[in-house]
């Protein structure tokens, strides 16, 4: 059932323990739920209720603190033993008189780490203001120390099984933009598209499964693609229309995102300009990726091949990614942008996505890569360039692009 | 654009604005991205960024202050004026140096909110215990106060227009339903089902486009059935395989949710039993739906008729739903359980999920309903029972159950 070898989860844990020593933490409540997956294996969407994993500095396994009724889903993806798994009563769900953290404060102290130094996830989507008030009125005697990304730090040099299993999201991705392109048509809604986008994503391909991205395909179409952010409508594409579309293939929780923008038809005359500088830029990055370098240098490589075009980008242009939950593929630690000083290294993997988005319209061209020990390896093959969907070159019996 | 009239969103503010003043409560800032939406039409996938809407208690308007790169989509979705969109800078973004929420205190301060009674929704999971340390450092002469789920208990009573997206909805959920039941079958792998019903919700209709649900298809099957929040795998279906659908449809994202077990072949003997006499819980909570009852009525309902099997149930037995984004679609406010005090209104909406989850397996069949004048109405219209699924009744033509 584990998609890792016990050994891996546990070399994991040790890194952590030693970056916990460093830190001068005993006792960390990991509350992000890729943090507790990497850590124990646990993967359930349960992660809408308070649930941890206590990692106690000197104990050799993890305690699973959660929902009883996701206890069992604890026992079955988990490598811990049954006595590590510490249900909570229901009464504490969604309840304005009791909150979790009572109950698991109650245990830590219960278990002997009531005055400990206690490390928390401030800013993670799991970890909120009333939990770790919460927290703290209960745990009245315990030092508590901010362990943000402690855990995603450890994660950002993956190991070669994890490598592996981004090649497979990777081959999901692929198949997935293809069958969203094949769907972004005149006689297709835009809802359908991105129904067929999700279906191959799941589906994955036919020697494996795909998993649900951390976050939807996102599809703006015409002046929406000015903001990368917003999902499809059920609109008819319309002739003219340009479409970005941003995904991820998911395999065992791992991502690999890919973004891609479509003309349907001829492009408008901004498209045309804008395209062969962006994959002028993401190229030039590509090429330079080497380890030692740092996320600046790659930012530096971006900025000065736009400013040759009096172009600049505001945003970061991408960042570190691979295991995740909902609601974000990124892990939060190294982003590609001016003043990042992380230093590439062997097998950190990237979403590099120079987008760029004015008033009415935008464009996103992406590739997600691994660093490797001379340069890098991206984990899609998929042509690197605006995708003009010409609605006469379709061959109307299968759909297909011909 | 927007899905709701102006004097919609104009009469949920002022409902707001009327429980701050009960609560002495000045400006509301707003994280919850449910209440966002609701208040002002905002959608885009967005919330894995800090952002949140700004209530002040005597203005007419909502401001709305986010990423740089999301104000565009902003302008496209809400029915703000230009002027009260206010983007941050993208360096403030996963950024160890630089928080959103500081550039936010600073705002709040330079429009002359820095001394206001300022309620924050402290359970949120778009509101970190870090988010609130920094408004707390940055807005040092304000004084804050817990508004968790303000907001979300003027969202508990659904206005027409809301019933009637949430109808659509239930279209959508049958139609997911029936899809992923026509896949369950010993020649398909669970991730096929679930890519087919996520098809199908984000499809949705001949008529109307669905929207991404909050929470992913779950699809546990056979001993995972024990658990509740497990998803898919890429193995294919066995013959005496039992699998627990749980889905929503989803349509501007308002929310109808649907389970339902399904034995591939014969039911084993526990399913047998325990079959009926949950049908029969089910039936007895909905004929006793209506006003003026409180939910821990409903639950009562349920137990008694339990009791006579000799059943109990540890976890709340439903929970109001329907505006919502991931992670959950439920609204956190009632919850079907004893002690929940909650007295039922027309245009309530829930749903009620009277799943059992024992040692080696489980069982969910549920409803989603609108409390009615005199009763409940559901929004769908699907067999409510185990559904079996025997694999020599297909008609392997078109995959169809016949």
């Amino acid at each position: 059932m584990l998609p890792f070898d016990i050994l891996e989860y546990q070399n994991r844990l040790s890194e952590t323990k030693q970056r916990m020593a460093e830190r001068g933490i005993e006792v960390l409540l990991v509350t992000d739920p890729a943090n507790i997956n990497y850590l124990s294996g646990y993967d359930a969407w349960s992660f809408y209720v308070h649930q941890m994993l206590v990692i106690v500095i000197d104990e050799p396994q993890p305690i699973w603190i959660g929902r009883n009724q996701d206890a069992n889903g604890a026992k079955v993806t988990t490598w811990l033993s049954e006595e590590n798994i510490i249900p909570y009563p229901d009464y504490y769900i969604h309840s304005t008189i009791n909150h979790p953290m009572e109950f698991i404060a109650g245990k830590l102290k219960q278990i002997g780490h009531g005055k400990r130094y206690v490390g928390v996830e401030m800013d993670n989507y799991y970890f909120s203001a009333k939990a770790y008030e919460q927290l703290k009125k209960h745990l009245c005697y315990a030092t508590f120390k901010d362990a943000g990304l402690l855990v995603n730090y450890v994660r950002i040099v993956k190991s070669d099984q994890e490598i592996e299993y981004m090649r497979r999201a990777g081959k999901i991705a692929e198949a997935a933009m293809k069958r969203g392109i094949e769907n972004v048509r005149t006689d297709k809604r835009e809802c359908d598209a991105a129904a067929n986008i999700y279906y191959q994503i799941v589906s994955g391909t036919e020697q494996f499964g795909g998993d649900y991205p951390a976050i939807a395909p996102l599809l703006p179409t015409g002046e929406n693609t000015s903001s990368p952010h917003l999902t499809w409508t059920d609109r008819s594409f319309q002739h003219g229309d340009s479409v970005i579309i941003e995904l991820a293939g998911c395999y065992k929780r791992y991502h690999v995102p890919l973004a891609r923008t479509i003309s349907v038809g001829a492009p408008n005359k901004e498209l045309k300009r804008i395209t062969p500088i962006v994959v002028e830029g993401l190229n030039e990055v590509l090429e330079s990726v080497k380890p030692g370098k740092t996320c600046g240098d790659l930012e530096a490589v971006w900025r000065k091949c736009l400013q040759k075009h009096g172009i600049e980008k505001e945003s970061r242009l991408g960042y570190s990614v691979g295991l995740n939950y909902p609601p974000d593929w990124g892990e939060h630690t190294a982003s590609i942008r001016d003043g990042d000083h992380t230093i590439l290294r062997p097998n950190m993997t990237f979403h590099l996505i120079p987008g760029l988005w004015f008033d009415n319209y935008g464009i996103e061209i992406s590739e997600t890569f691994r660093v490797t020990e001379k340069g890098c390896e991206t984990f899609t093959n998929f042509p690197r360039d605006l995708i003009v969907q010409d609605p006469f070159s379709f061959n109307k019996q299968d759909g297909k692009i011909s």
